[in-house]
């Protein structure tokens, strides 16, 4: 059986599309993810994945590009 | 004899150092280009170069990165 995983996340700091390509490609390196999809405006991260993300990871991955997960 | 021109151009748009760093490296690949220093802030592009820049080149080359040089 294969089942998809949603999550979403709230990201500060990103100003333009450069910022959006960073935060997706960090977060796209994440075992499991396969689809990433960053709103610039409001910050919103919308990830799929195979497995249920560790947040800590994605915060993780997030703090890798320059940026931060809102609490 | 070796001079340098400096040629200072004020871009708007840029949001962040993706920005910059793109803006940077479009005017790098002009002819003559020695250095480019760009203040994220106030857009100010500052170039030194061998010969004097053609301006309609350093547009394009701004432009080439996605932002306008301020007329």
């Amino acid at each position: 059986m294969s089942t998809t995983t949603t999550s979403t996340y709230t990201v500060t700091g990103m100003t333009c599309g450069h910022c959006v390509s960073s935060v997706t490609e960090e977060i796209a390196k994440l075992d499991g993810v396969t689809a990433v999809d960053v709103d610039l405006a409001s910050g919103q991260v919308t990830i799929e994945s195979t497995t249920p993300l560790d947040d800590d990871a994605v915060a993780d991955a997030v703090d890798e590009a320059g940026y931060a997960v809102s609490p």
